[in-house]
């Protein structure tokens, strides 16, 4: 690794630019700067854009020496959460540190330590005249905070891309990287079950009057999951079946005992955790999120609040779904309740197949870079950005050498040297093999 | 009636006596002092006595003329309730004034009103030398902010009574006055589930890692009505019978229908109006009355916090209820999932049978005053004081000339000139009756 890469990392790390709340919003443009500096340094072009009141995105291009070579979207963000609690920080969150092989600083791992390799290497080949790839550049100030002036240049831009790499997510483990080939979507559902005027007296009125709370138990009866810990048949409706040569690479993956225990978490059902591969990124969940009724003393409650969740494999369709969530809850209802639907957000999952000409030609370059295969996993969770490019019909390689022990939005937030390292060489063999993309290979 | 009574009401009422914030202890002990003063100008004994920080309790004794005629406790309640909001009295709340046959003011009903009649009666008969029973007089100032003075009090009292009469519930509309024969009692408990070791992320865990709104979902499940509104038989033990006396005179009161109507509610099932009287008297009944766990947002919440509450029939034991209730909890409970109980509070039924000499002389001499003999009815919510008082073995005569139409605790309270005389009368009827008490008369 060329020192400049830490160097110049060094001084993206110290530009203190935090979306969260508290931050300053010349720190933020001057993150945003500093990159389409680097673009244009590399010979490119690369530019602010505001869209609304949001904070700056870096929009820029990088031309490829073939002018008829395949374009490629790079994506990565400059803002980073708070730094709150600073007293547990071993060294400031913004005075970067190399301790033990590993930076220390907010940002380190999520996202600029992580994106900044790839960035570096486009930039580096471009200069070089070696850009096997078209790059287009798109770097967002909001990806802690909503993401929404990304989502709408993406739906405004009509370029697209032959495909695109994400720099935000992790390894496995030290010796082994990952791709990332589906996302959870996810809908969002807070309603009201309404079952009384106004609140009630309980020793005038219970056993008689309908109690709200009541009424909301019976309605997320319809929807839970039974004792074994399944979720009814039609909130499965779609669900796309995992390809062998996904799962063939899930044997390496840590148990799901292990992740459920490093978060403090315990089965939902006693065979929960060795199902948590199969169950986090390729089945359907319901949780109910937050309940709110009440008060601690002798009243029916006339209203209760919740809000519950259901996360959608690849494959299901959140509108579908939302409609059929709904349609069950009411369904639950005892007579004399109402349900109003107080708000509802809904992302679409996403799938790219491992069989796809971008993800198999990014498994093999990033096995060139690390010396061992990609596994293929999958987050339980959205990434709206990666939603969102799926939905363009854009294959997107998901991937980045965060480790499992680099803590995210954490104290002590770190990224390691090594990391570094093979995010910049796993980037160099990812351009070169994605242009094989423009030879009219299968996508 | 004579005018003095309406002229003592009108100075008791001035004296705004609110104990439920907002008020003066000044004016709290010139209300007391009121009582204790007409008391001794009836030639009985009388002071003030304070419990701890409590607002002071009015002690008094009334002896009958004979010697060896039976002891009755009389109770009632100088403190009220605030009288916010002022702009929607039509009189000020501390300026009574009489409109269309009612007296308005704070207090009117609840309970100046409603009981200085007993008072005034006792008095009125003490100061001729006619007094047929001897009349002790208890007379508290907390009775909206939690009463603990006046059950200290007897707790302490070792002398108790022949049998009490408390003033303080109303009749069942103009033509039919009623005996409150029965309370319900509670249990009261607030709890926390506890399923991870902090709020988790449903994406990444969605599926796989227990919720406690799920877990808190399982036990409710154990312990609530089912479909047809009943209460499982495990919480149901020690239910006493309904007497046919006391049943008898349910024919003439209002349909569960209106009661629920009136109140805004709408029947916890199909047949619950039609079951209302029986229900709310003599069954128990369990609410869940508050929830609180989790965020609006895509967590798994750790820890959700319950409060339940067992309203129990006459018969029934708190102690023993309470601990099923908790085990019903705890068994419903999946694997993982830990209960832990915050708080819990209890109060004991009270049953008066219809059959006991005191409740017997008492209808028979409401009868004589009104013409009319009364309902036998029950309350749903419990009375601590009746409570105490029916635990200490007095039979206790809880009746009162409230109307239905009187609004209590809302703005322009108000209590019929009616209530006054048929309340003077019906006390003069009741302490002549239960006279009787000391000849031996089964108890």
């Amino acid at each position: 690794m060329a020192d400049t890469l830490l160097d110049e990392l060094f001084t993206w790390l110290r530009i203190p630019s935090i979306s969260t709340g508290g931050g300053d919003p010349a720190d933020l443009e001057r993150a945003a700067q500093w990159a389409v500096d680097k673009v244009r340094a590399a010979g490119g072009e690369a530019e602010l854009v505001r869209i609304g009141g949001g904070n700056p995105l870096v929009i820029g291009e990088l031309r490829a020496a073939r002018e008829d070579a395949p374009t490629v979207l790079i994506y990565g963000h400059y803002d980073v959460q708070g730094a709150e609690p600073l007293d547990l920080w071993e060294s400031p969150p913004f005075e970067p540190e190399v301790r033990d092989g590993r930076v220390y600083a907010r940002g380190a791992a999520d996202d600029k330590g992580n994106f900044l390799p790839l960035l570096h290497a486009a930039c580096g080949l471009a200069q070089a005249g070696e850009l096997p790839v078209h790059v287009r550049v798109a770097i967002e100030g909001e990806e802690e905070a909503g993401g929404e002036s990304i989502a709408a240049w993406l739906a405004a831009d009509e370029r697209g891309a032959d495909a695109a790499i994400v720099y935000d997510s992790g390894m496995v483990g030290p010796d082994l990287p990952a791709i990332c080939v589906g996302l959870r979507g996810v809908v969002l559902l807070t309603f009201e079950v309404r079952a009384a005027r106004r609140d009630l007296h309980s020793g005038m009125y219970g056993g008689s009057a309908l109690n709200s709370l009541h009424a909301l138990h019976a309605a997320l009866a319809a929807v839970l999951p039974g004792p074994d810990g399944r979720v009814r048949d039609e909130l499965r409706v779609g669900i796309a079946p995992v390809a062998d040569a996904e799962r063939a690479t899930w044997d390496a993956l840590p148990s799901g005992q292990e992740a459920l225990d490093a978060a403090g978490a315990r089965p939902a059902y006693p065979a929960a955790a060795a199902e948590y591969i199969e169950r986090n990124g390729s089945d359907t969940a319901v949780d109910v999120n937050q309940i709110v009724a009440g008060d601690a003393r002798t009243v029916i409650p006339a209203v209760a609040r919740a809000t519950i969740s259901i996360r959608l494999a690849p494959g299901q369709d959140p509108d579908a779904m939302g409609a059929e969530l709904l349609r069950l809850l009411r369904g639950g209802l005892p007579e004399g309740a109402e349900l109003e639907v107080v708000s509802s957000h809904s992302a679409q999952p996403a799938l790219f197949g491992v069989d796809t000409a971008a993800i198999r030609l990014a498994g093999e370059a990033i096995e060139r870079a690390c010396g061992v295969a990609p596994a293929f996993v999958r987050s339980g969770g959205s990434i709206p950005i990666v939603a969102d490019l799926g939905a363009k019909g854009i294959p997107t390689i998901v991937t980045g050498f965060v480790l499992p022990d680099d803590p995210f939005h954490a104290p002590n937030e770190s990224f390691s040297l090594r990391g570094l390292e093979l995010g910049e060489r796993a980037a160099r063999e990812l351009l070169a093999a994605l242009a094989a993309l423009g030879d009219g290979a299968p996508q």
